[in-house]
């Protein structure tokens, strides 16, 4: 059994055939308000969205699966039509693209928690009292001078108590075990069942492990560190390869750039406001067959639960529309990753509308861009990885399969 | 590609959160009335049902896969969020389920055909003329004195002409083939393509057989049996260990609450009538997190092909719902597990249909709990594998995928 899903058969994808924007309002669904009934998109006056429901067809996709919630990581990739169960992204690579750092293959990235231990070396806080990134910063721009031999190492921090670490060298592996213990009152985890190839990885981190303990031991809350999430970047299919299109990604957040980057899009420099979007749109137009634009506002208000804020979030994303429309490509999609309900204030579960422009769309009788609308959509209710190989086939850049 | 559906990626189940009732009704969906145009479901009274659908998210499920019609062994695995194509149960142990016999990890359980052979041990009648099954309770009590050697034999009335058999003992395999040939006028058949490991098995069955012969010998109709699903109860994950809940079953029928006890459910004492069942719910309700409950009458006036019954089987099954919503469920998910139309008088592979009620369902348009409107429910058809994330997702029971 596995839970990957159909993406796309072999020797159909073809390099000719329209262009495409896959255009994408990070955490787009949401939930009614309690008190109107209707949710941030409901709410929101879009009229270019709601144009493009009534000239296009229109749908709600599954990110994962039902009742999956889905971080940003898995969550693009399935939009980039990669199962996500397949291709699996560790956290250690994921938080390294977060930061825009530039992984070369074969790195091997970690997660790192700074922690509090006692006296017996034994966890007493695992997120080191939640630590201010400006320590953070100090913290790791210390762990950074650690030298270990034959291998370059790289300490960056995140945000309060989390940083990355990334090695590069020679026949680095990933996949070693968290030394996160998950709980308090025991001491950090060795490395266990290690295989011949993760030996000299888990020396390695060992030996910085055992560094970065001399460096913090006298910090009053970080006075040590766990690692989780192991990994080196995952060996996919670029984008060219499988869906034989010339993709760049225009994108303000280094995540989505860096995923971008991992499916072998060119990432073009980063651009967040709606007239930033279009004009790097604009520029690049002729350069490339297929743009991934993502907006991100419509995601952060949602995780702020801001329910107002997320509306003008979205009717502010309503405004790429024309922008997008301007440069006339053949196939438009828009949809979001996930959704954020200002309601949850977090990711969810629930499916997400999308709206797909071509001149082969087969229209519905959708007028209006919203979660029950989109219910009665041509498209019905797909998966996430869908999205993709009908972008292209409304492109006209897929093969009939078999005679 | 297999036939096999997503379940629940690893590592996302989490031991907190909210608690669920999942309420069947038998046999729920049905087919429209010739005269009427209206199902059972909407020719019934249901206002509880209906308010539901208003207040909460509604869809249909698939049980198996579109056009299979479930019994109700591989139609409540489904349910209860297996893949009933991967963890199979055999004959031999829903049957013996089904009479509400306690089967042993490592029991091999037989289903029983009495049947009637000629003077050449040709079979003649593979269901023994259906003799009564009083009958059958005489002859079962009669194979029951049979006794093998380093084994327990157990041998159990059903119904008609069917009985179930049960070895308990060291090293027993199940997996061998049927003995019923499926065919009159050839004799029953032996065992092939027996393993090594099912070799102790085979022995024991086929001297059962021949101490059954003999003891039938004189019988006018079931002078001989056959057998078939030679089986062990399947190495099933428990509920707490996949899904990470407290659950309890409440259920009458023994089929039900053996399923539910092969997935690791409590099986609390048995209760049928919407009183009972509401009682039981209330009393148990600080003890689990996870509450299965089962309601029959749905099913069996559908069997009888009774459409008025089933219309009042169905208002009845309502009122269980303000039972059920008193004790105030952060997650209550009604459905059946398959639909048995009184139009065939038996189950069928029509998709069912589904209201969840809670804080965290996106409300769609749909105000009454029936087949065709719930075709435009926010849930969309699913498979019925997915309710269980669903409803474990709206209890806050599910962790973010990824980062």
């Amino acid at each position: 059994m596995s839970f990957t899903r159909p993406e796309l058969p072999d020797d159909v994808a073809t390099d000719r055939g329209g262009k495409i924007v896959l255009l994408v309002a990070d955490g787009l669904g949401g939930l009614p308000h309690p008190e109107t009934g209707l949710s941030e998109m409901e709410t929101a006056r879009t009229p270019n969205l709601d144009a493009m429901a009534t000239e296009g067809v229109t749908g709600l996709h599954v990110p994962i699966a039902p009742g999956i919630t889905p971080g940003s990581g898995p969550a693009h990739v399935a939009l980039f039509g990669y199962d996500p169960l397949r291709y699996e992204i560790g956290r250690g690579v994921l938080e390294a693209l977060g930061i825009g750092f530039e992984l070369g293959e074969g790195d091997v990235a970690v997660r790192v928690n700074f922690a509090t231990v006692d006296a017996d070396g034994r966890i007493t806080d695992r997120r080191a009292g939640r630590i201010p990134t400006e320590k953070c910063t100090e913290l790791a721009g210390r762990l950074d001078q650690i030298r270990l031999p034959g291998v370059e190492v790289f300490v960056r921090p995140v945000k309060e108590h989390r940083a990355v670490i990334v090695l590069r060298g020679k026949a680095l592996e990933g996949g070693l075990n968290d030394t996160d213990p998950q709980a308090t009152g025991v001491p950090p985890l060795t490395f266990t069942d290690v295989t011949r190839e993760q030996e000299k990885t888990a020396d390695l981190l060992s030996a910085f492990q055992g560094a970065a303990r001399e460096i913090l031991k006298d910090e009053p809350a970080a006075n040590t560190l766990t690692m989780r999430g192991i990994s080196t970047r995952p060996d996919i299919p670029t984008f060219a390869e499988r869906f034989k299109v010339r993709a760049a990604a225009i994108a303000g957040y280094p995540m989505y750039r860096g995923v971008a980057g991992l499916v072998g899009m060119d990432v073009l420099p980063p651009a967040e406001t709606p007239e930033a979007l279009g004009s790097a749109l604009a520029g690049a137009y002729d350069d490339y067959d297929f743009f991934f634009l993502h907006f991100k506002k419509t995601d952060s208000t949602g995780e702020d639960g801001d329910f107002d804020g997320k509306v003008r979030a979205t009717e502010l994303f309503d405004t790429v529309v024309p922008l997008v429309r301007a440069v006339g490509p053949d196939v438009l999609l828009v949809t979001g990753d996930h959704s954020t309900p200002a309601a949850l204030a977090s990711h969810s579960w629930h499916p997400v509308p999308v709206a797909l422009l071509a001149a082969s769309a087969r229209r519905d009788a959708v007028t209006s861009f919203g979660e029950a609308a989109c219910l009665a959509g041509g498209l019905g209710a797909i998966r996430a990885t869908d999205l993709m190989p009908i972008m292209l086939a409304h492109a006209g850049r897929l093969a009939k399969l078999g005679a």
